[in-house]
């Protein structure tokens, strides 16, 4: 018998699948499976993000999922490639009303891995490459208007004498990544934002705020930055970024407009949002709605007896305006995270006497480390030029199901610990607790997970370790007096400026405040992966909750995360918006019960 | 003797060159030359631009311009590829100063063509990729400034406490591309621009005016289009597009600005430029002075007996606001090129009654062909797929000398006639005059030898045949009355508007308003080819006069053209003046005498 190449085998492979699917026979279709194997399925089949785990359950998605999608067309793209016992490579398919893309690693000859992602809806494909509108029609026409005529009239009318079909709640990086997408699918869609320009959540942070993922990871749909922007974006020049992005992309974009409520009407199957634009109330009445609030949304700000009589300035992390009122004074950061640490560096940085109150370990990583160990294969120079698009790095990082992540990881931060041995000994030395999470899986697990737990560090821990940021370490804040701080230990700290670097709640904090609190019951906690570590209960999900899916709340969505989330996942929301809007049937599979409230 | 492939021909050439120019031969350079050969050098060797022709002019090239620029490292880059006796493919190369990028040619074992350009100087490259700014410098520095206070600090500064390098007078598209170079390159430039905001100069034109050429040739340098961007740009978009780009790309832009008067100090080597700055007088000292105010700066307005008694309207189409006071209203267009046709055609839309007056015959071109057969290679979605990067489209095109682009084009209008046929009967059967230029060249080069004489049809031409604009042709305009307009033929015509589509005239007129006669005749004429063609009196001058090199006017340069040239020409026009700044020797070679002064 000859060798076979590993595009033979892949070939071979997915040629067997189309057969067993063709042929509804599921058994056939799962034995390619191993018995250790996942299916990782983004909206191609399942209307839904989800992870079949094991040959039993990619069984079951495929009987109740992959089969009913009718997928035809499965094909090898480019050459598959092997190392050791493994082959892999990418692979496009089709199902009755949808194309897809996706990547297939195989081991011993069956499916180790498998990642289907929707890429387009036949029939109501963006108009881009040749598809793209002609931007005037030849030929005369009496009474036409012009391209700005059309867009004046669209802005003038969306919402006020055409309902939008989407109201996005929340005008940053995600709802404008999502808006972007919505409007080359044509799906009206208004963006509801309170700052009066897109970007504006941005320039409101403390002023040293810089992006602390690299420009590689950052870039926006279908706008790449060019090749000389900082590889870690000023916040004001992410800002101007964002609002340049949301008006040549022509989003109806409402700046200055507040969400005051939103409710659903069961049998009109339509959501009544009051608003407040420039202070005037409107109501707009969407089939859906999303919450693109960001993560970042719901400050946690704790009750700490005394808070009332401070005398100096006290903050959540949200508001703080940066070092300038603050040279010479005496402040206390509470919180160990991001923020507390750039927070507080710019405080020293400007001369003040600034200590940070660190109540639990802590992981931290450094900026240049991440960028070689954990992100630069995907996400890098180096990347760009081995012809790794944002895209494919996007697909190749989803093509790992979260269940097997942290074992990748664990290697890479047992690395890390190794490399900067002496940097982390010199941080243990002054004080500080450090981990590297529960499993040591390090800080992309933290932020699914959990969403905190993590200094990415670009200089602060320096401070920290030379005694420049004083540190109180392992201590409760117990009261706040007139000029003071006192903890659990017995001390206290004198004190003009209080920052709460505390952190933020649960999304659907957001959908309780806008909806009701039994609809946010009802969708449950957002984010986390159910992996039964600190701060994320089991049991275990699978994707992270209420993300870029469906929710047990019928038309309401919820849209974050960070920019390589917001480009990406996107892509999966719009697409579900999309063909509800156009009637395309969506059966969803693999919805879970609700674990958690928050 | 075994067949070399067409890669190992290229690259023996380029050794044979290679080991010729570091012996400072000429003989043995020029022997590798055909004697019907071009060598177009962009900058690279001449710090000019310009094309010796002929096998005397390519040695003399080299003895003057080449050798002592030192090139070393000639190298193929990529395959070449071999079409009957042709050899062709992509080439790199470095000076003493220098990286150089080019096409080559060769026929029968020599060079047919090899264009030379410069991409980046040594020791002066742009911060891009690898060298990017890292945006947040890593570690804590007391007292530093964040990217918002240094850039609101550098707006404070340039051209207030600190004089710019370069000042450009205009920002259009021209000047916004140059001045993102010049920011790239860290050359301080100040844009000065008398409308308010960028991309005004599209917004006040002509309500129904598009890009005539298409997206694929109108990138602005590192920023592409998304791929959703329409073909022809709507003006209104084009405008929200320069205006976004001048502002991410943090170009030091001052609208409401006009320039008054600028001197030049032979001494001093420095400018004295007047300028009212939203209505306050401030004087700039540049180094060097750009005119970008555009092919169409210098509105020719005839003047025509009893233009002053007329009681409707009366402006040159650069005024023309668009049709909507001119419903059921009597219209004369005068002139018959691409601003006439949209104009006339937008008010028979409007249901204006219209006439177009035809002086003389005029080059129409419908612009689905021009992409078809002119165009669609190198600039269009199958270009793209083909790998015809925009760089290398630009590139290509520069590769061929403009000596023998007539003889290319001719073939590509002949089959446009052809296929086309019906269209131009119906055109004729009109009336119209019809012509393909002087030696049936066709559009680009009208474009390139008077940057008038044509129509790029997008529906007008239609309206034209079928008598719905109504056109009079071949006559004079005589007269201007108080209620028509009367020709020379003894008709006359009933007016309530006349639009004078007379064109523009060269830029330089600009030179002798803003500076000086002396000055703008010392220059001489600007653009055209010297092709001894209607409009572009000979002798020949190889490269379009004065635009993007050396003047006679020492620091006095000017930029402008489509938005393709604006983009690819800023290129040579940024490295000159950078080389100048960083005090790099740039002897020019190849500076012919004036031959026209307007």
């Amino acid at each position: 018998m000859s060798e076979i190449t590993p595009t033979e085998e892949l070939s071979q492979w997915l040629a067997t699948l189309e057969t067993a699917l063709a042929r509804a026979d599921a058994d056939a279709a799962a034995a390619l499976f191993n018995e250790d194997s996942y299916w990782r399925d983004l909206v191609s089949f399942t209307w839904n993000i989800a992870t079949a785990e094991g040959k039993p359950n990619v069984r079951a998605m495929i009987e109740q999922a992959a089969i009913p999608a009718k997928p035809t067309n499965w094909r090898l793209e480019g050459e598959a490639s092997k190392s050791g016992d493994m082959t892999e490579g990418w692979i496009r398919f089709e199902t009755a009303v949808a194309r897809g893309y996706g990547y297939l690693r195989l081991t011993g000859g069956k499916a180790w891995t498998l990642l289907t992602t929707m890429t387009e809806l036949k029939g109501f494909e963006e108009a881009k490459g040749t598809l793209r509108a002609k931007g005037v029609e030849h030929g005369v026409q009496p009474g036409r208007k012009t391209w700005l005529e059309r867009r004046r009239q669209e802005e003038a009318e969306l919402g006020v004498t055409r309902e939008s079909y989407v109201v996005i709640v929340g005008g940053g990086q995600g709802g404008i990544a999502l808006g972007a997408r919505l409007k080359r699918l044509n799906v009206p869609t208004i963006i509801v934002e309170k700052n009066e320009r897109p970007g504006d959540s941005w320039r409101k942070r403390y002023k040293s705020l810089c992006l602390h993922d690299p420009v590689w990871y950052d870039h926006l749909p279908y706008l790449p930055f060019p090749d000389h922007w900082p590889v870690f974006s000023p916040k004001d020049k992410i800002a101007d970024w964002l609002e340049m992005y949301s008006k040549v992309m022509e989003l109806d974009y409402w700046g200055g407009t507040e969400c005051k409520s939103a409710r659903y009407d069961d049998a009109a199957k339509q959501w009544t949002v009051e608003v407040l634009r420039n202070g005037k109330p409107m109501t707009l009445r969407p089939r859906h709605l999303v919450l693109a609030t960001g993560m970042s949304a719901v400050p946690n700000l704790p009750e700490i007896p005394g808070m009332e009589t401070f005398k100096g300035d006290l903050h959540h992390s949200s508001r703080h305006p940066g070092p300038d009122a603050y040279k010479g004074k005496k402040a206390v950061v509470i919180g160990s995270n991001n923020s507390a640490h750039d927070i507080a560096a710019a405080l020293w940085e400007l001369g003040a006497d600034v200590t940070m109150i660190q109540r639990s370990s802590t992981h931290v990583a450094r900026s240049d480390m991440l960028m070689d160990l954990a992100l630069g294969g995907l996400y890098s120079e180096s990347a760009v030029k081995a012809g790794i698009t944002t895209d494919k790095a996007d697909l190749l990082f989803a093509s790992l199901p979260y269940k097997i992540l942290p074992s990748l990881q664990v290697p890479v931060y047992a690395e890390m610990k190794k490399r900067d041995a002496d940097f982390y000994a010199r941080l243990e030395k002054a004080g500080f607790m450090l981990d590297f999470g529960d499993d040591d899986s390090g800080l992309f697990l933290k932020y699914l997970r959990r969403g905190s737990g993590y200094y990415i560090d670009v200089g602060a821990s320096g401070l920290v370790a030379d005694g420049k940021i004083k540190l109180k370490s392992g201590v409760a804040v117990e009261r706040v007096k007139e000029h003071s701080v006192a903890f659990s230990d017995g001390s206290e700290l004198p004190a003009d400026l209080i920052v709460f670097a505390t952190g933020y709640g649960s999304m659907n904090g957001w959908a309780a405040q806008l909806i009701s609190k039994e609809v946010a019951d009802k969708v449950g906690k957002c984010w986390g992966l159910g992996s039964d570590t600190r701060k994320d209960p089991g049991p275990w999900e699978g994707e992270l909750r209420n993300m870029w899916k469906p929710t047990h709340q019928e038309a309401l969505w919820f849209h974050g995360g960070n920019l390589h989330q917001s480009r990406h996942f996107s892509q999966f929301l719009s697409l579900q918006l999309k063909a509800r809007m156009e009637g395309i049937p969506t059966p969803v599979y693999g919805m879970g019960p609700v674990h958690h409230v928050s």
